[in-house]
């Protein structure tokens, strides 16, 4: 038998770092999933623990087969020398993130991309935003941003930063505010946020999901949630009136707690948009940006991609 | 001498009607603008005169020439039988608008099209958005509405209805609250608005521009542009947060008072948005619907229009 080529697939999140190996069509031959961050050490350690973890998993699954690519999505905007908007974890900003990946896998073709498009890039290729043109990703996760596809691609943007609604305002008042000076979206509306601003207020170490949880039952949780839901719908409906988009599709990781966001979402496009858009959990809800860094990595090798891989 | 065919575009706004007749280049062979609103008669009449105004002008400059197609652009979103999202010119929405420009001229292929993006379509053509990708057209009308162009085109939604911004949800408080419930954008940010709370405060009748003017001299109408211009730079500093265009381009009659709306757009742009568009008025800032309806007449009569009619 000869060996076949493989590719891999990155994807660097604020909570875990996830790898997958495939085939040239994109299929999964293997994949692995660590935390982000280790007790100690920082941004630069957790890139190297990802990359050895990679290394690791060419070598169970794919031993002695040529690797023809590397797909790399990130939180925030990857450069080769740097990440831009990366706040969530501190000294990511300054990981000179394309080079250290290139001299993990000397020779290979690799190539770059923010965890949310490619996220939005994979449920455009292969799952829920599929023929919706325009369409909205959402990807609520540690962070918060979205992603705009139209015309078969998501938007890109001049700088590569479309999307990154994290930093919207909040209200006339933020108008003329710098940046630091404010409270941006993403410091209300995220993981992150509901942990930090969870553990505050309920007096207890909690997670986003955990708040989540209580908000069955505690008023002082349900209170928090409600917030969350409401502010995060004021600007998804100010989006879908702007794009006018056949769907949004909401990934990330507290669409675990979906049951108790949908309604809400449902009910505010329903009362604010023109015409309300269809509104749905992701395909890949967890796993879009690994996947869709899966497709960057079998571009990088060359091939071009049919829809059917995950079909 | 041949008579050569002519293009016909007219551009039915809250305030005027323009019409202008075209070579198939697009080159404007002459052009007249009536007001939209006599003091009898509504939608249907204002339409009617449109209409008899199009006639006029061919006879006038284009006696004998065959009429090869015609472009109409309108407040709201067109349809042969009705206009959505019309509400400034009362009973538009009711118009059959598409059938009623057919019926004016038999036999010639018509395209209809929103007047914004008819303008970002020629400002993209033509104009200011060229190159731009993505980028922004903004217009300052009667009206609110934006335009995205992105890969070359006008996004034009799932619905037809992407841009219609004077919808959007001003705070967290209008979330869940029905459409006709709430103080939308545009009953905030608009010519109409401004004429309309400028009327009320300022204690004498005034129009948009007006207003402008008087806050060049006089505190209290300064408070009213200057809470304008702030909530104006609020929604479109989130557009820029999710698009990051190129450039916004704004058009529309208010751009006469640019000089009194830009520095604030500027320091909010450059306060808020990860990496700050540029930011003008546009080529054509209160004919862009005219010229892009023209456009649309060339396409409908079958010509592949080129970037140099305008250049």
């Amino acid at each position: 038998m000869i060996p076949t080529p493989v590719v891999l697939g990155l994807d660097f999140g604020g909570t875990k770092i996830a790898v997958a190996v495939g085939d040239l069509s994109g299929r999964r031959l293997g994949g692995t999933t660590i935390d982000s961050r280790a007790e100690s050490g920082g941004a630069e350690q957790s890139l190297a623990r990802g990359l050895a973890a990679a290394h690791d998993l060419l070598a169970e699954v794919a031993p002695g087969q040529e690797l023809a690519g590397v797909g790399a999505a990130t939180l925030g905007i990857p450069y080769d020398d740097h990440v831009e908007l990366a706040p969530t974890f501190p000294g990511w900003d300054e990981l000179p993130f394309g080079q250290l990946v290139r001299d993990a896998f000397p020779g290979v073709p690799v190539r770059l991309a923010t965890d949310v498009k490619a996220a939005a890039a994979a449920e455009l290729r292969w799952g829920a935003l599929a023929d919706c043109d325009p369409g909205l990703y959402v990807n609520l996760g540690t962070g918060l941003a979205i992603a705009i596809v139209a015309g078969g691609t998501v938007i890109t943007g001049a700088h590569g930063a479309s999307g990154e609604i994290g930093y919207n305002l909040r209200s006339a008042g933020d108008v003329y505010v710098d940046m630091d000076e404010r409270t941006i979206l993403e410091h209300v509306v995220s993981g992150q946020a509901l942990e930090t601003t969870g553990s505050a207020r309920l007096g207890q170490p909690v997670t986003a999901a955990d708040v989540f949880t209580m908000a069955r039952t505690q008023p002082d949780a349900a209170v928090l949630t409600d917030e969350f839901v409401r502010e995060l719908a004021m600007h998804l409906a100010n989006l879908a009136i702007a794009v006018d988009p056949v769907r949004i599709v909401v990934g990330g990781g507290l669409v675990r707690s979906w049951d108790q966001i949908e309604a809400g979402l449902r009910r505010a496009l329903d009362a604010a948009v023109p015409f309300p858009p269809e509104l749905s959990v992701a395909r890949f809800p967890t796993e879009a940006p690994l996947i869709g860094a899966l497709a960057l990595g079998v571009e990088a090798a060359g091939v071009v991609l049919g829809t059917e891989a995950f079909a």
